[in-house]
């Protein structure tokens, strides 16, 4: 039983991990029709109807989504241009590559932008456009309304940061000083056809938290940024092009993000390609598929790494003792993003440390196995994706001199797991929707 | 659907409690059948065959417990002794009732668990013991072995928690030092017939851990207590009266624990009578008969309570997005003790810190609504089990001028929710299955 639970709950990593797959979920949202019909979100567009075909996208997963959509377009697509991170990038036929800063902006960045917003300034009524949005947007999308400047949008960022403005407060006023956030990009790109595929490594899925939502409407106003401004005293502290800025935008004087109910929308869909909930959604059908009684708990975990583990552990011995929540052979999947707090200088990510914390309450329980993993492959500063245990784990760490308790003290899971042989590896997987956790109690017998 | 939300919850947490009730309890697991017969576990006892029917016991509980035995044995009962908590004392009508010391074991005590030991110590063949067991069953019941005294005992568990001994490490050596624990109290209650009736406080719900099991067998040896002492170096540290006794037991000179097996254990059975798993069952069953798709997430949760309730509000926010792990309306119930790390001077207890912590991130969601309350309705060193709050309570709370961050950095829970009117209130309930913590969602409309 334990070998196969060691196979099995490594089938069902492994199978949200494809869900996640760049280009695997470009072509699964992408879907050939009769006739040179592409189907999307459940809408159809006859591809020899369109003037022009243009792919335009940032984030670090750009480069593989470009090549599946290179591959479906075919000879249909006309040009494109994506930016993504220095090191992510794919050779591509048609599309332009732009690699840039990331997570700290720079020139590299902007440029590419700017050549995004001039493929997109000549659309017209029968183009077509897709946008490619995965993790990294933002940053890899810059460009300051005209006469800011990208340190102006930072000093900006880290006022509203310090003075613990909320993030729905903080996106508000990037989005307005920005000339591509809050829905700008599909203004650019109107009066075209707009379909944006989306790959989340957002908690939650917000389509105008993605990337700060540069083909989707936006809610917030120039009155609300001055109203944030005002309310943290930050008016003088902000760079005075920025304060000013936002004062005439107040006034009426400069363009406000598009809001819900625009025109510039009516001819755009925005379709998730790839989330945590799309990826946790396999790994439970693959589950369900080898037999488990399967409960998807969350896609949403947030909060601190090893008292996370705690709650998750409490289920399993819950599941051994009573058949709650669900009855043997079990499988608990979770997703989202916990956090740690580092007390010591060991060397971990995220999901070592949960798995470690988790070893430790399970330490001596049969029939039980606990993964977790990073989709993007690396776990923390880390070439893992995250690690496994059993109720054997600490046993064999203490034979070889390694004290679980020690090392969880020390924030040193990876260098832990090391030892036992149980380090999760993939190598960097080009996506990230957040991580997977998978628990599996096995038969009795 | 939000003024039945907070009737369900409320409903739902009284049927919990109910479950808890010491006396319903007592009168749920010990049945009378046809012709005086009592049916207890699944096994029948003609009341009329019995000699002599004793009763004993010791906890914080014991008082209602021996009260609703003696109901139900009316005038087979031939005597009895139990011991509880200084002020939890109930008039009872032929058992003899001592108040003691809790958590420190006191001379009352002794003297309570030496009357019960001469009680028992007259035991022939066709009698019947009952022993009732509840939470603090250990401090209250306290007996050193002849020459040891209780502040040696005391010193010897000091000394094992300075020196970072596991509980189960502990509670070998407390067993063995002690002239009741470990199957003592079974061995003094031979040739007779022995039902042990417990409402357990412990998480888990171990027989050899609640009270420190004096009616079941116990594993751990003299040569466990002689290593413990040796691995952690301790023997010169604990009273040498301690010491000797463990090496001339582990000897073979001092009479050791009652082992699995042992013939002592043939007449005796023992019964969890109530639980922190049965009155989550009993709250999952009226949440069901109220209509709620209902989840038993767990019973043995732990952990720091601000960041276990960030896992439950996960849930919540997953069941609101996708319908996992149950579709709406739903009801999502735990139980168990979690912990609070004490940051500031503020007043509240784990329940009315789950919510408050819960409530922050729930704020502005609709249909939903989470309570978390003691069974033992006194949550810390409040008069409140615990609070209640939905997406409301946060703004209710800012109109007032309570800002809930705030509160709960300062661990100022209780006067957060005394201010907003959504404190728990039960008054004590002289029962303790740990803590029940419900979410609802509604339905949509």
């Amino acid at each position: 039983m334990a070998i196969s639970l060691h196979r099995n709950v490594r089938e069902i990593f492994d199978a949200g991990l494809k869900a996640a797959d760049p280009g695997q979920a470009i072509k699964r949202a992408v879907k050939h029709g009769k006739d040179g019909e592409l189907i999307v979100g459940g809408r159809k567009y006859k591809l020899n109807q369109f003037n022009r075909i243009v792919v335009v996208g940032a984030g670090k997963a750009a480069s593989p989504m470009a090549v599946a959509i290179e591959d479906i377009l075919g000879s249909y697509l006309s040009e494109g241009a994506i930016t993504t991170k220095y090191g992510h990038g794919l050779s591509l036929k048609v599309i332009s590559l732009t690699e840039a800063g990331h997570p700290v902006p720079d020139e590299a960045g902007l440029a590419g932008t700017e050549h995004i917003l001039k493929l997109l300034h000549e659309t017209k009524e029968n183009d077509l456009i897709f946008c490619l949005i995965s993790g990294g947007g933002s940053a890899l999308m810059p460009l300051p309304v005209p006469g800011l400047t990208l340190e102006d949008k930072q000093k900006t960022t880290e006022e509203l940061l310090a003075c613990g403005a909320a993030i729905h407060e903080i996106n508000a006023i990037r989005k307005h000083i920005s000339a591509i956030k809050g829905g700008k990009l599909a203004k650019a790109a109107y009066p075209g056809t707009l379909i944006t595929l989306i790959l989340s490594d957002v908690i939650g899925d917000d389509l105008d938290v993605i990337a700060s939502g540069p083909t989707v409407p936006d809610k917030s106003t120039f009155a609300d940024c001055a109203a944030i401004l005002e309310k943290y005293n930050i008016t003088e502290r902000v760079p005075p092009e920025v304060a000013a800025y936002i004062e005439r935008g107040n006034a009426g004087l400069e363009p406000e993000t598009s809001k819900p109910g625009d025109p510039i929308f009516d001819k755009a869909q925005a379709v998730i390609v790839g989330s945590a909930s799309l990826s946790i959604d396999a790994a439970g059908k693959k589950a369900i598929q080898l037999g488990y009684n399967t409960l998807i708990l969350s896609t949403l975990i947030e909060g601190e790494t090893r008292e996370v583990a705690k709650v998750h552990t409490a289920i399993i011995r819950e599941i051994l003792k009573s058949g709650n929540p669900v009855t043997r052979p079990a499988c608990i999947i979770s997703g989202g993003e916990t956090t740690v707090t580092i007390h010591g200088n060991g060397l971990g990510g995220r999901n070592t440390e949960f798995v470690l914390a988790a070893a430790i309450e399970i330490s001596g329980l049969d029939d039980v196995i606990i993964l977790s993993g990073g989709t993007d492959g690396t776990d923390g500063p880390t070439d893992a994706a995250g690690a496994v245990a059993d109720g054997t784990t600490l046993s064999r760490a203490l034979e070889k001199g390694y004290s679980a308790a020690e090392y969880l003290k020390n924030n040193d899971s990876y260098h832990f797991f090391e030892a036992t042989g149980d380090l999760l590896k993939t190598g960097p997987t080009m996506t990230n929707v957040m991580d997977l956790r998978i628990l599996l109690v096995g038969d009795s017998n």
